[in-house]
């Protein structure tokens, strides 16, 4: 038995997100079919983060363990010829150590939430980023997401569904960048709470367009209270960068 | 009546091309439909360049009549709002002189035409970019690139379908740059002829590759022949990019 590292591209529209569903397509169900396809193994894939439907993937790390014998680019190559029919590839594989684990071994995990500041929709975008027409302070975004980087009980930017044992997290980075028309937002932390870059994004929204203060961001976190929440953004805007291993 | 110019933004996938065809909807549909929406009025619209299908427009530039009082804002807004469920743009809009024409005042036009040099397949950007797996040399790529620039009969990157007077074109700008596993081929000239772009782009992919030579690329440009063309590139890495005016 071999475990192989898998980086994992894709385009969260199509399906319920990362795991697996009873109902309906997800990612993690598309690589299993295609391992069983080319190993005629039924496996699990682990990922390092479970991304929502609709949330996309530019370096999603994910692992499983394969008795076949095969290399780890022909590996790629054929659950990349099986998944031809949908917008998910192994972007590289690598074998690793049998206690390397996608999710347990994770250090370190990265976002980036894509806003359009425009007021023209969006054409080959659409569902790729959240349009927002109403012009947008980005240098005030900025300020107002650095009051929540640091060690904090992040409850009023979890989702009432979040399974983490505490709602207390170190957030290592949140920084706003406008370019032209484009605000991303990159966050940066050891692990997230379910829905916590939504969350956060949706209110740096509101600050944006000048409806909440740097200080509203802050009574918002002191709060401790989901109900304190100004607004959850959507998923489309949201990509899983990276996961950062020892 | 009031002349309006338009500029206009599009994914090009869903479309046979920008100019009306009688089976299939176009981009050009699109818009004069969403006028007629508007205004109740029957107008044409008439475009600085006529995209093939499954070409994307960033700022293609469009004019057309209408009677009814409306300001530019309020045309955009409108024609926005009605071509909701379409993947079509308006980004500006103004009015001009009546004797202002997208097309004849046009003195410029300029494409850039995306690759994805990677063997993973694509993603998010299926259709938005051609994928090319073998690797390529992008300073080779620029280098034969610069035999094109100047004035010259291009009858070899010339469609058989092309409808221009004349096969002599000057190229102003052919310019290779690769950033990552990105190249982007940067066009511009004051027009034309139908499939240089993607014939001069199929060539230097060719270059790219080693299967062909500058020395190639110069040859067959002498050639002044459609067969002498090593490859026409495909559709889904070309955007129409800008429009010049005097």
């Amino acid at each position: 038995m071999t475990r192989f590292a898998l980086t994992v591209e894709y385009d969260g529209r199509p399906f319920m997100g990362w795991q697996r569903q009873a109902h309906g397509p997800t990612v993690q169900q598309a690589i299993e079919e295609a391992i069983t396809a080319v190993t005629g193994e039924c496996v699990s894939v682990h990922a390092a983060g479970r991304t929502d439907a609709g949330v996309h993937g530019i370096a999603m790390r994910a692992h499983a363990d394969i008795a076949k014998a095969i290399t780890p680019f022909r590996l790629m190559e054929a659950l990349n010829a099986k998944m031809r029919v949908v917008p998910v590839a192994i972007i590289a594989c690598e074998t690793v150590a049998d206690d390397w684990h996608a999710r347990f071994s994770c250090v370190g995990r990265s976002y980036v939430y894509h806003i359009a500041n425009r007021r023209a929709p969006l054409t080959w975008e659409r569902g790729l980023a959240w349009r927002i027409s109403h012009p947008l302070d980005g240098d005030a975004m900025h300020d107002a997401a650095q009051r929540l980087v640091g060690r904090h009980d992040f409850t009023t930017f979890r989702s009432v569904h979040c399974q983490s044992a505490s709602p207390v997290k170190t957030l290592d980075r949140l920084d706003v960048v406008r370019t032209g028309d484009r605000i991303a937002i990159h966050a940066a932390a050891r692990s997230f709470l379910h829905h916590q870059v939504r969350s956060m994004v949706g209110c740096l929204a509101l600050v944006g367009t000048g409806k909440w203060s740097a200080q509203d961001m802050a009574r918002a976190l002191e709060a401790k209270d989901r109900a304190a929440l100004g607004l959850n953004a959507p998923p489309d805007g949201l990509y899983f960068v990276s996961a950062v291993y020892p």
